[in-house]
């Protein structure tokens, strides 16, 4: 089996990668394990050099709207790709900023990836990482007290609303038959190691990782902002799943949302402190910024994830165990971006 | 005030753009009532002679997509241009048959026509014309028992999800303040007069009009089939009131269902046979056809549409109200398209 991975390069998408790599099998759409013999890793940088030196990997870099115009599709996804993962987005603070550049990355990629996965006739399977951020908040519309998977996404943010555009457009593609068809939406994923991003819950992985290397960092919101969260490993996991999971058992081609830990960013500063001392949860700097936290506490906490949980996938236990897998995966130092 | 319509030389554009002018006045989104200056009917063909002979109407004829094209948007929308109705799409049956007319006609001339009225900098006011058929039966997810205003979209035809995306561009637009956005959907309208058109519930007017004009109607789905109905009159209601409510009466800018008259397709050929009496209802042909079926009977037929009724808009009383109307409204003589 071929697979394919946008943002091949990003955590995410390396991290899927070498977990498809070490277990070298994937058993697609309910069929018969079968052995995988590439993995494509699509992205704007080029993979991680440890990545790039399996000989099952091939990287292609650039821009996916532009790898993707006439003629450069079949350097995407070839005919003999059977899984696409479509993980490659502009981030949620990057989209609000710029909104030609959220429409171009997150709808028009989008689109034309599926168009080219249309075009193979193979109808692979595509699982497109969508969002908790297509559920928003507002005055005239509130939330639900519970998400769930029959929840009227009501975005409030370009992000939310471009994540939701592609989900309709993979469970179109999907009906047609054009590919075989799997909409995820993600939580927010923390801890990530690594440098911060765009997004704006970038500041939910910052807040542990930067004072576990002794760095100072910035919380935009009030301790007592509820979040929905998922480790890095059970984000993958939900993804493999989709992959695995066959038409019947996944049911409906409107998004599945993963499970998440509810928790408050309070909890997660005393989860740090436990695991790391009063020293490290004092490098906190809880400083308000509306313009994050407009867009964050506009996400809901609370998700029934039924879909996911009859899939067999369960939220992280708590959050003092999502720092322990951290500080397991990763060794206290500083990270790369603090040391820029 | 000068008001665009999209679709403006079709029957709902055309009946939409003679209200107008008759009132020769509109309060636009809780304002002041403003005179009309024009009416710009925006159509791949030209309006109907009557209509294009009033000098405050200006018809711009051709494909909307290339109209928008770079350098001939203000063809479509001025800067003075305040409101637009955008009606313009290809049809349900047509959108399944073409799946890249579809998208065509309803995403990329819809986000044309957005960013075309973005970059007047003045924040027009737009009403969407969506649809009920953004909501979708399927055996992996069946319907609620009724639909309201937050009920989850699951489309099942391309025209649905075309549609829905539709919305989610015209809300995102209207949060970033590029326009002032009204979703509406609209149900099936009937009995629409004139020809028959590609759209799937194109039979729920051509079963009753054609018998009402002596000819033979074809009914392909059976009679205990039930639907959402409203008559032209009350769709045209909708519209305007759509574009007149303020911000704040308005609400979310997730879409306005319209109210909809439940009834069966039987009936609606009782309703004939009162009305025309029984050799009028014989002229209906059951004969099924699956493919208009398995759109037609996706559709929910039971709406609460709540939001609708607190802007003062109520359904039809009852199906032989519509047939009434129709009559009142036209002749019995033979429809154009029948004598072609």
């Amino acid at each position: 089996m071929n697979i394919v991975i946008t943002g091949g390069a990003g955590f995410l998408g390396a991290r899927l990668a070498r977990q498809l790599l070490e277990q070298g099998k994937l058993s697609l759409a309910g069929g018969a394990s079968q052995t995988i013999k590439t993995v494509t890793l699509v992205d704007r940088i080029a993979p991680p050099a440890a990545l790039a030196a399996d000989p099952r990997v091939r990287a292609v870099v650039g821009d996916l709207n532009e790898l993707l115009a006439s003629g450069g599709a079949s350097q995407v996804v070839r005919a003999e790709d059977a899984l696409v993962f479509h993980l490659a987005a502009a981030v949620s603070g990057e989209c609000e900023a710029d909104f030609d550049l959220g429409m171009r990355s997150n709808v028009d990629a989008t689109r034309a990836l599926l168009e080219a996965c249309r075009q193979l006739g193979s109808s692979p399977t595509v699982v497109f990482a969508s969002s908790l951020a297509v559920f928003g908040n507002s005055p005239a519309q509130p939330l639900p007290p519970v998400i769930d998977d029959r929840t009227l996404p009501t975005p409030q943010n370009s992000y939310g609303i471009q994540k939701f555009i592609g989900e309709q457009l993979v469970a179109d593609y999907a009906r047609k038959g054009f590919i075989r068809g799997r909409n995820v939406r993600l939580m927010t994923v923390s801890v990530r190691p690594g440098k911060p991003n765009g997004a704006a819950s970038s500041f939910l992985s910052g807040m542990i990782r930067e004072p576990l290397a002794g760095l100072r960092a910035a919380c935009p919101v009030p301790p007592e902002t509820a979040v929905a969260l998922s480790s890095p490993a059970r984000t993958i996991e939900g993804l493999v799943r989709a992959a695995q999971a066959g038409d019947a058992e996944w049911g409906a081609r409107t998004a599945v949302n993963l499970p998440a830990l509810k928790t408050t960013v309070g909890e997660m500063a005393a989860a740090l402190e436990r695991a790391a001392g009063k020293e490290a949860a004092a490098l906190i700097n809880w400083a308000p910024d509306s313009a994050i936290a407009n867009i964050v506490t506009s996400w809901p906490a609370t998700i029934d994830a039924a879909r996911a949980r009859a899939l067999g996938l369960l939220p992280d236990k708590n959050f003092d165990s999502i720092i322990a897998s951290y500080l397991s995966e990763n060794p206290r130092t500083a990270p790369e971006a603090a040391t820029q």
